[in-house]
């Protein structure tokens, strides 16, 4: 058995003990999906929060791997479930972090094929990142179908439109060693209410890979480059001054500790406290375990009272 | 460096050193795409070699990973190309031996979920099999569409027809421990004359298996059980008396390894020389060097002369 000493310990914290942790801290980066709503469900509370944190002028911001919708669209929906004081700016998904990726870190000149959905193409067109138009007839095969000829990069993500098709001409477009392949995270699956799952950006990008025999640079969580995104967006950001608030252990708490931060998992979303006591003893595993746990990001209310 | 004593070098053979190898066998294993035939195109010499060979009362048979259509329907490729001799029992398919696994291994009780083209399913229905209809509205989702109560098996295979919502159906399905989850084969990718590439099975094979956490028993080659499938059926057969002639290192020559067999790659296909090269001195990748090696099979022909 390895030693506990110096190992993490999770463990619920309550009234007194969050009100300190929210005055110790600047900055507040939280998931949305499993954290601020269900689908079109706002957990209850969570809006309370997020608008009392920004009140007291502490910067939030929100860092989603859901790369399925522009950041207007993002805006309009906090707006619908009442984070009424959120706008463009605070907003880092993994779809805009693509966009800025491309035009500023790969500087791309050329097209994007995106396996993805449309609110993904939006938010690259927003940044003056042209894409593939997708207009198959309905019977066209690899075999016969157009390739354009300026794609310089493939961007994986979430895509419930995926056909045969689009994997295939991303493959071939990926036999181009000057062809970047991106993912805009490497989420697995996604649970829904009524308990079925969905495939996530991970599955689709791990068919990719595989087809491809290369690998993707993911731009999401858990990896440092949505982070990047912030804090050159709020200079003199300390990391130390950060608290990073997920739900899933492989993505929220493993970015939050790869960036520095101090991590916070509620558990109203995918990761629950059995499997973050798993890790607690194992050295490997440190990174998975979150700093403090909460029942839901409405146990945080208690501070403002 | 390590040492090459006792590491296979692959050499092509010629002249006398092929009529002594195929004297000396008496099961001739060989795999059909980039082997036999491209597409719908026989490879020259190519039926020559398997009618005499079947003439002088050689056993062969047939090996592939390709999952695509029936074994029915490969008799009368066989024939289409000039292969007149070939029946069904001479047939071992990725499809034929994932329905033998099922029948016989599994002993299923319940339908399976494929993921697949209409050939596979054809192939199970055969064997009694029963398979999940495919029928859903053009504009259902996962949200929306019907599951199957009875799935006790996903079965994924090459499917040039894939979906999102079939991905999402099978990773629902696979939310059940109790439901088995096969891949006929783990072929990553497959030219196409164009120089474009398919992505195989095992490319979606690893989109499941990521998005369900699980791991699938592959069938095909490299694995054995097709060859537990053949030696089932030809009672007696010896494995020093068999050779795999096959065009790719990964599948048809680590089948052969892992089943004991001498192996021969012809270079009509997808692995080349260079390749089987880099691994001649690697202890480690030993079980993917050929022990023969020829342009194409009609080199074989001069035996025959």
């Amino acid at each position: 058995m390895a030693a506990t000493y110096g190992f993490k310990a999770c463990r619920k914290i309550r009234g007194a003990q969050i009100r300190g942790l929210l005055e110790a801290k600047e900055f507040f980066l939280f998931d949305c999906d499993g954290v601020l709503w269900h689908g079109e469900k706002a957990v209850a509370g969570a809006a309370q929060v997020v608008n009392s944190l920004m009140r007291q002028g502490k910067n939030v911001v929100f860092v989603t791997n859901n790369s399925t919708r522009p950041r207007d669209k993002y805006v309009h929906k906090f707006y619908r479930l009442g984070f009424t004081a959120v706008a463009l700016e605070h907003i880092f998904s993994s779809s805009y972090c693509s966009a800025l990726y491309l035009r500023d870190v790969a500087k791309l000149r050329g097209q994007v094929f995106v396996v993805g959905c449309d609110g993904l193409r939006d938010e690259l067109r927003e940044a003056g990142i042209p894409c593939v138009e997708e207009a198959d007839e309905p019977d066209a095969t690899i075999y016969d179908c157009a390739l354009a000829a300026d794609v310089k990069a493939v961007l994986v993500g979430h895509d419930d439109k995926l056909t045969f098709l689009k994997l295939a001409k991303a493959s071939c477009y990926l036999k181009d060693p000057n062809c970047l392949f991106l993912a805009t995270d490497n989420d697995p699956w996604h649970p829904l209410s009524s308990g079925r799952i969905l495939p996530g950006s991970g599955s689709l990008m791990a068919a990719l890979e595989v087809a491809s025999g290369r690998k993707a640079t993911v731009i999401g969580k858990p990896n440092r480059y949505m982070f990047e995104c912030i804090s050159s967006q709020f200079p003199g950001m300390d990391p130390a001054q950060c608290l990073m608030v997920g739900d899933r252990l492989e993505t929220d708490m493993l970015f939050g500790s790869n960036c520095g931060l101090d991590t916070m998992l509620t558990l109203t979303g995918v990761s629950q406290m059995e499997e973050a006591h798993q890790y607690e003893n194992s050295e490997e595993y440190q990174s998975l375990v979150p700093d403090y746990v909460v029942d839901t990001i409405a146990d945080l209310l208690s501070a403002f009272e």
